[in-house]
């Protein structure tokens, strides 16, 4: 309804177009520009055009590790053997009920040749390993387990191996380099790039057979320009993280989170516009969520404890799933019980920021100043440490190479969301969208001219509690290319 | 976009229109009848359009249990000092993050009048007390608690009234005669009712200046009529459960509950429309699930665990909590294990359904009948019954009334979802409307013409494990009421 921001203009009503282009790919990160080049190389005539006055998007201030399987080259030169059937279990299994089953399957089946084409782009992969527990490698390492592969619940689904594919590049400085990369490759295509345009409204042939979008007006230069995509309007607008309104309104109970990370753009014009053409919105209220309680991987040997002193996920868990599993707690308080000689580096080389709750040498010395019963405390470690001495955690099933019996002296990190602990968020939330890119309505009909990628739509990626570091860059450059492609293909005549 | 089933239509592209009103309400369930009175009496010309043969809804087919308070005439009858504000607050918190407080704010303070305005319907309400545990009152007595309203966690927060208003009528018998009395309340008034009666296309005036909603395609008897609707259409056709499409996309989890509750027509139709016409859905993962574990109130006693020999819960509070709860457990099993005299009459009087997988004297021979460690399962149970025999839940704390030592013989039931006991459930997600009943866009901008109430719109319950009985019934007939009026009140020109 053209009543309100976002709403769509009709075509007829426009005095003319300001410039042409066979595909328009609005926003450019890592979901932009691979649908720029994938457009272009089909054959399309593409512009990009992006809010910001630089290439980068989510996708430069990111790690930029791509989680790729199913037997990439490096998977293979370092000896693991993966397939993409393997590939597939895991990552149905990790995104639960909402598992979008033709999404991973194009996916997994294709990820190995996504890791070649990259390759070919110029982003640069090391054959190498890096083998430690850690969020990211800092050095050039390439592959790392990035997920929750290796434990128990999801190794008992499908053959572990790792995926995360770390840039060739050391320290955290993947993402620029992919862009850079990317960026380059789109220049030698000339394809055009545009900044500081806000993306404003689609724009809607509606005398035509079938209703279709046929372009979309951007502010430039104060001023409202008509650009019209003769094949399509693909939307790589980011997520919606930033919009405090629509995450009090979708996503509330990521609020409870300390920082929204992601690119200041992600504010969910992408989706707000596919909306108000009649495309629906999934999974909504889902978010990565993270508790980077690792580096030092040491802190692994403790246990998380609710108030009611209760363990509740397996300590060797990826740090999104058990963020996740912390904001599912009703519990005032959380606390990372281990022990001192575990503590190691945690003050030097953590992204955790957890204060210090408590130590002590005893459960009752640990209970009384955590003001949490001494006998629930006391059972609670006399379990663990039973089990623990046998090398087994019957509960959760955390591995012998993180079992160790907790005794004093003990240190508690108070790991409550909202209480200090650095607790990363962003949405998971997007457009409905077909494997292709093509952005569907509410009875899953494509609405004709419009494609999504990247965190604009609702892709692979789909729950807090089965994140994988290198999902949200995998899927990004994976559905940008392929709705690129989709555009370029979709000659309206 | 017109390519799509629920797409709208332009109504200048219609050859006229087979019947005239002021509002067209579409579903004749409370939401639909309430909406139909209140913009009849506020002097519109109304008339009311069902998909099925007769009137009632979902209503019908539930308790009709009204969640009123804030001071109705029986909670002081029966000597409750209930204020507005203990029940906004109440709600708040159990409605969680997503809670809206606008709508709960309205809610509250109206509460006691919407009562008085169902009375005066012809309502039967009796003023007296059903004091017992349970899930509906089986007989003609009114108040009873139907939330969390008394557990320790939310007595905290707000001091704790019966809100439940059941309906002066034995058995469960309360849909019905409240379906009954609107309609009688409707006929007397002359509202036309059309039933067997398919919602089609909503119809869009897109030359006005404001673009607007002004009828709708209803097919009847095989043939396609336009209805038209000057001041506007109210959707009251129920959420989406029974459309399992819908379900796997939006609320997939719901789904290893046991069975779908509600009326066949909850096919969400409704949200549809509204969704194509530039509407936005809020909240669409959420549902009620409930695990009917009481009556025998005796149950109560026993305590729920997952498979790790955890407690999750105090098993005092409401059924829908609990479901909640489970269905949140990552955990293959979840029993229930009381005293074998608490077992009482379960056999002849629940509705839970679930099979006796273990009997024992001991946590040992439980624990093997069920499959448990049992150096956890005896540890679960010697910590419960250490604080159960002073009185005390320090983890979860369950009221004493319900907290007694757990001692052989003792039998589990098996309460998993999937595995036999009743686990019925539905869709709490909608379309985005104002308090009024307008339907919002993704700006927040009303969409001219078009109203939701009932579960088409996402409206004051929100959550599974916040639910309270009679707040679907008592939403449906306040919110239905509300959007009516203001339909009514929307004169185009």
């Amino acid at each position: 309804m053209t009543t309100s921001s976002f709403s769509p203009v009709d075509a007829a009503t426009l005095g003319g177009w300001d410039y042409h282009y066979d595909v328009v790919v609005v926003g450019y990160g890592g979901a932009g520009a691979s649908a720029a080049i994938g457009a272009h190389d089909d054959g399309a005539k593409v512009a990009i055009f992006e809010l910001g006055s630089a290439a980068g998007g989510s996708t430069a201030l990111s790690s930029a590790e791509l989680y790729l399987g199913g037997g990439t080259r490096v998977q293979k030169a370092c000896g693991y053997d993966d397939s993409a059937q393997a590939m597939y279990d895991y990552l149905m299994a990790s995104n639960g009920p909402q598992a979008d089953s033709d999404k991973i399957r194009a996916y997994c089946d294709g990820s190995a040749a996504h890791f070649d084409w990259l390759e070919s782009l110029g982003v640069p992969f090391k054959d190498s390993e890096y083998p430690h527990r850690a969020i990211m490698a800092l050095t050039d390492d390439c592959l790392l387990y990035t997920g929750n592969e290796k434990t128990a619940e999801f190794a008992a689904i499908a053959a572990p191996a790792p995926r995360g594919h770390n840039l060739k590049v050391v320290g955290d400085n993947g993402g620029p380099l992919f862009m850079q990369t990317l960026q380059a490759a789109v220049e030698q295509r000339g394809i055009e790039q545009h900044y500081d345009s806000r993306a404003l409204r689609l724009v809607v042939d509606y005398s035509a057979a079938v209703e279709r979008v046929v372009g979309i007006i951007m502010r430039i230069d104060m001023r409202e320009v008509a650009v019209k995509a003769e094949r399509g309007v693909v939307l790589c607008c980011g997520g919606f993280v930033m919009n405090r309104k629509m995450v009090e309104q979708y996503a509330p109970g990521l609020l409870r989170c300390s920082v929204p990370i992601g690119n200041p753009g992600d504010t969910g014009g992408g989706i707000a516009m596919g909306l108000a053409v009649g495309g629906v919105a999934l999974n909504m209220h889902e978010g990565f969520v993270s508790l980077p309680y690792y580096p030092p991987a040491s802190l692994t040997n403790g246990i998380f404890i609710n108030d009611k002193c209760q363990r509740f996920i397996n300590e060797d868990a990826y740090h999104g799933r058990v963020g996740a599993a912390i904001l599912g707690q009703r519990s005032e308080r959380i606390y990372l019980l281990m022990r001192v000689d575990d503590y190691a580096d945690y003050e030097t080389n953590s992204y955790l920021g957890a204060a210090v709750a408590a130590t002590g040498d005893s459960a009752a010395e640990l209970a009384d100043e955590l003001g949490l019963d001494c006998t629930l405390l006391s059972g609670c470690l006399t379990t663990y440490n039973h089990f623990a001495a046998q090398g087994s955690d019957p509960q959760y099933q955390k591995s012998e190479d993180w079992l160790k019996v907790l005794e004093g002296p003990l240190v508690a990190l108070d790991c409550t969301p909202g209480r200090g602990a650095y607790f990363p968020y962003f949405t998971l939330g997007g457009l409905h969208t077909a494997v292709s890119g093509e952005v569907l309505d509410s009875a899953a009909a494509p609405i004709a001219g419009l494609y999504a990628a990247g965190r604009t739509a609702c892709g692979v990626p789909r729950r807090g509690d089965g994140y994988c570091s290198g999902i949200s860059v995998g899927d990004a450059s994976f559905s940008g290319r392929l709705a690129g492609r989709a555009a370029a293909g979709n000659h309206s005549s």
